[in-house]
């Protein structure tokens, strides 16, 4: 039976939980050590510590507080891992707890955190998934059932002294750029909410002061948010610091490519059991500056596609210069729009291209002055049949449900 | 036997063919009409009209004249088409010419369009792809070889009065904030290279002074450049003219999501094998304002892959705001330097993720200040494994063969 | 929390657990009953009740009793199902204890069951599979590790009467062909071993003596050892008899097409999430005799093959008459003696072809008199390049490994 | 441009054409050479030599001269090729000709040749396939049309003077077991119809009273008709007589798994474009009898299925041990019942599943006495929703076209 080396209690805040942590620093210290080769499991909180509850209210998703996110499990020690090495992690499962059987997804307020497609969405809202085996839907959102592609979120190795401060030093330049921007350009340390794990004292409060925050991916990887990270998939990490340091959490059901929605899978707490090995000096020898990875075997197959399109013009009708973000904005909003004639709220559009194991690809990035990205979205994934037809989209939904929103406190 | 609608000669310069235009304007006159559910054939020259040749000299690339392109085959009237509807097009087939079994992948130089990574590879170089059946491999590339995935590069209708004069328009406005800037910032309508296809005399030249250029995608889709509309693939075009005028060119024998070098796909002169239909008033039924498309059934399986990260960080360690063609150019970088490891010179490693069927991810684009993009490079296309081992990687290519350059002219 | 309505106690022998039964007959009093749109959990024992252990030495699988498979849990009533009607059943799930996370593969011994090719394989063997997330590997076949397609190999309604003296009758007189014939030609009902649920009494034993085996497929589905009933998988069974009594057992963790080693697959203990649907009628409307399904979104991706042909002549040279059987033993034998040349064992390469993802196709049927079967190897199962080239062969393996076998006694 | 090495005409007799055989003999003469390396081309003609017509009458299927096929293109020589080797044959390309854009399918009499339903379809009909592009579709079956998996039926070696001894022996000693027999049990040499090449006088009509018809697929490969040996494949051929000898025809534009019409594929003349290469010694190197092969990277992609098992009972209730052939007769003829619910005629089904890219898998060979195989219907080729729900099927097809039959002759 394989070893579960960090568990967790969800009655228990995870600020208590002393193998968490919710910040960057090469100096929290290890809660476990394994050896090359060996197996393992994890266990996470979801990436809110607990705040999102299962219920028709979108108060909770309004005033998460951002600041305490995201929380991790670990940092986990490997025998001889030396900066320089690749640390190779095979994600052998990820489950859900028995007595959790359900994920949310959310928009912030665009007063806090926002999204994608926040001017469009500017209020909290939040749709509950229930989980039925590999499968998961939604009461909020009728119509759609999908096999999920649970991954993590987040997983990494912890920075050096010298990394870290590159990273503090380069987003407080940006953020500088527009201190007063919401959202804002960056989230820089605070040590409020810090959980430094088992640091203690005024080490654990000069850490708190710098370490970084969990919110960006970065050469380590960290919250890179990619769908395909999923069990079954290899990864090769690098590793700054002896031990390695690998943290994990931020689990997800299932999501989209680029997580559009921010609070953008479908978020859950549960377990994850790796396998790890090294390959000694791998930085150097495979020129390796971010972490590179394998796909899985076993990814849910939904490759019956429609795609849309969208460019770098904005909705004001504004020309931008290659900006693909812009153009995967327009190609989202244009399958929210489609969605819309079989009756989907626009918000329920948003949540589905968020959860959904849609594909963003970047199609075109020369063309001057327009960037092209297409959003694929698999239709296998409808009860009722959506490609275009000559006699026009039926409605299958009435509108009678919707998905929860709060409005903002002025 | 399918009707050839329109014959091209690839003795005979793109100019003297009146079937051909190689701007965007409502008045082109249509050369052939067909009825919906009808499918023909139309041949195509590549994009350049023939001015790169099948050698090992990169001069012509350096060369090319890019305000010649792109010369497009049509407009095809389609019988009882009009503004609003949904024109359906079915990609039945593509082929390359007996004669001509050979396409061609550039680097244009930065001072002369440039390409994705033109700070990096800021000088033209060429490389020459052999087709052999589904299959196309390079005599300046060796150790990859990959079945093509065909496609239009440029299919679209005509746009109409109005749309014409909001290109041109917000176009003209985005190259004003920098008219200097090499490359330019958008390419603006030039008369003196336009081929207007039967429009003769002053309504000519009226048209050739404000007929948008071919480079960019827009509303009507246009340049895309994207891989997927291969043969079998079924898109709808919104229309914006009576007969919509359906236009197409640009043929590539593969290209990776992106198109990254921009001459980047493998350019090919050949014919295209389509069917129409139409879907009346489909651009309201359905809230249409970009192309959609379903994939095709017949699509390259590489699907075993190695997949690089990038995030907006640049070179210089500079921190960028959301900027996702930073991130995949980052992703881009980190490959080829993977692939230099196992000999490939860095021009070849950009060849080859411009060229062959790579994915191009949108994989987060919401953790500020980063956006992370994956490239998904396949590793069956090459006759070595290139997977990363404990062993470190093999040198398979001894640096004998390169891509041929051409250097700037001062 | 999903309930689990059949529990079973790898502790406690099958036969005292009366949710389970190892016979097929309409009297079978059901354990449990639920709704159509119910989802619940079902948990069963392997295939033999616990009658093979983790160890290496394969006499406990020559002296399996046979006459006790399979051990199957339920039946479970459906409300309102009827003879006639189609049950819907959605594979939600399929898992492993955490306390047995182990598999076993097993060669019978021609003299108790044999195999598909008991004549190349007369003698006990058993490789043990270690199960690690949703991989497998075994300490008996090195070099090998794949994601698992798991699956029961037994699942179905209770028959009628009717159906019930149908099956009975033609076996019967197949038997009655060759009675001494080993293996059998069928196996006849028996009533020493029979366990009949929670039936007791003279009633019991009338029905232990007609009872149905449970070994091979029938109208009902049944023992059908179709790997692609995996978790995920839609199967529509026919109903005969009222509350239609679904019953399921013999999970594996992965087989190939064919099951060819008999005790085929890597058979495991384990739970299984089910959702019940009716079709009211469904039988008729859809002239449905034998149960039909749809794949899994969900199954593990090893589609670069190396392909084996095999034609129906036997090993002697003799010609057969389009002989399926034959012409896939053929291709089964073909594929074994290619993985000796990389250092196999015969046997490794059996087990390897019964326990893997490998594909069986009918390719030609009709081209008199061979017919034409191909088994489908994936290559990627492997740590090491099995494709030909010019250079031949590497021996991976040194023969210090292999099978355990249990010489028949006397 | 590639060579043609091999060219037909299709208003000329194939008989006429010396550079094609419809017998397997060691001493046809090689009508071309090539070295390894070398890629071209040959066409080919239909497998009846132009028997059968685009029309709406079957009388030509009816009254097809069975002796005459199959007419192949060849043999070629491979410089180097001798006994032992293997032939490495990749298959770059494969196409129709402009002039002739369609195919036939049918099913002959059960009195001349039959097939794999004779007994329920024992008269002669047959459909017409239009190819549109890389689609296909029948006047005679209308609500499908598919991309076609284009592939040679017929393709190997010459056999040695051993080789094709051993053929016609045994053979010949099945034949004897019933002579008698409607249809045959096997087709043995008949000298009257044979077309040696370019063989003359005496030794011709020697060899063709011991040439070896083309029907069965045998040991170098042949009449395989195995659909995965689709353009992009690469197949490994035993070698038996110095420079190989390589024979290719039969071309389909489309066949099932099983090509279970027995004329069972969409059969057309077309052309075949291959490149070849040696492994020296390669037979025993990999212990290789049959050919092996790995499939293409450019498939069509069906791949929702709807899956239809089958047991080896009879239609009259008798029970068959382990005869997979009867059981994937039974998966036909209940994928031909479901489809009839639909509109279908049964012969409409039966041509379905015969033509279009269904899959035939072995599923379970030993659970005695039933052998179950499965047919996978790929659900994407209708134009209708062909899956089970609970309000029942839909009529799609009014019955009004069928596909034309011939009645015997008496």
């Amino acid at each position: 039976m394989t070893d579960t080396i960090i568990k967790i209690d969800l009655n228990q805040s995870a600020y208590d939980n002393d193998s968490v942590h919710n910040r960057w620093h090469p100096d929290i210290p290890m809660v476990s050590t394994v050896k090359p080769g060996d197996d393992f499991i994890i266990e996470c909180y979801d990436w809110t510590g607990g705040q999102i509850k299962n219920n028709d209210n979108a108060e909770d998703i309004r005033d998460v507080d951002l600041t305490q996110v995201h929380f991790l499990s670990g940092p986990v020690a490997i025998d001889g891992a030396q900066p320089g090495d690749l640390l190779e992690v095979d994600i052998l499962d990820i489950g859900t707890f028995a007595e959790q059987q359900w994920g949310f997804n959310g928009f912030f307020s665009k007063k806090n955190g926002g999204g994608f497609l926040t001017d469009r969405f500017p209020e909290a809202q939040k749709s509950i998934w229930d989980f039925n085996g590999i499968y998961t839907k939604s009461r909020h959102v009728p119509g759609v059932e999908f096999a999920g592609i649970l991954h993590p979120g987040l997983i990494g190795c912890l920075p050096s002294r010298d990394m870290l401060d590159t990273w503090n030093q380069r987003e407080k330049e940006l953020f500088d750029t527009n201190p007063d921007r919401e959202p804002a350009l960056a989230c820089l340390p605070y040590a409020d909410t810090a959980h430094m794990g088992r640091m203690q004292g005024d080490a654990k409060a000069a850490a708190a002061a710098e370490g970084a925050r969990t919110v960006p991916p970065r050469e380590h990887g960290g919250n890179c948010d990619i769908k395909d990270l999923t069990r079954g998939a290899k990864i090769y990490f690098p590793v700054y610091v002896d031990g390695a340091g690998l943290s994990v959490g931020d689990l997800h059901f299932s999501q989209g490519d680029g997580e559009i929605t921010f609070c953008g899978a479908i978020e859950m707490a549960g377990w994850i059991h790796l396998r790890v090995n090294l390959i000694k000096d791998g930085m150097s020898k495979y020129q390796v500056k971010n972490p590179i990875f394998k796909p899985s075997p076993l990814v849910p197959k939904y490759d019956d596609y429609l795609i849309f399109e969208g460019i770098s013009v904005d909705d004001t009708g504004k020309q931008h210069y290659l900006d693909t973000s812009l153009a995967y904005q327009q190609a989202c909003m244009n399958a929210i729009n489609y969605l819309t004639k079989f009756g989907y709220s626009e918000a329920q559009g948003y949540a589905i291209i968020g959860c959904a194991p849609i594909q963003g690809h970047i199609s075109g990035v020369v063309d001057i002055p327009n960037s092209c990205a297409t959003l694929w979205l698999p239709t296998d994934i409808f009860e009722f049949d959506i490609k275009p037809s000559a006699d026009g989209p039926v409605k299958h939904l009435d509108g009678s449900v919707n998905i929860p929103k709060a409005a903002d406190l002025d």
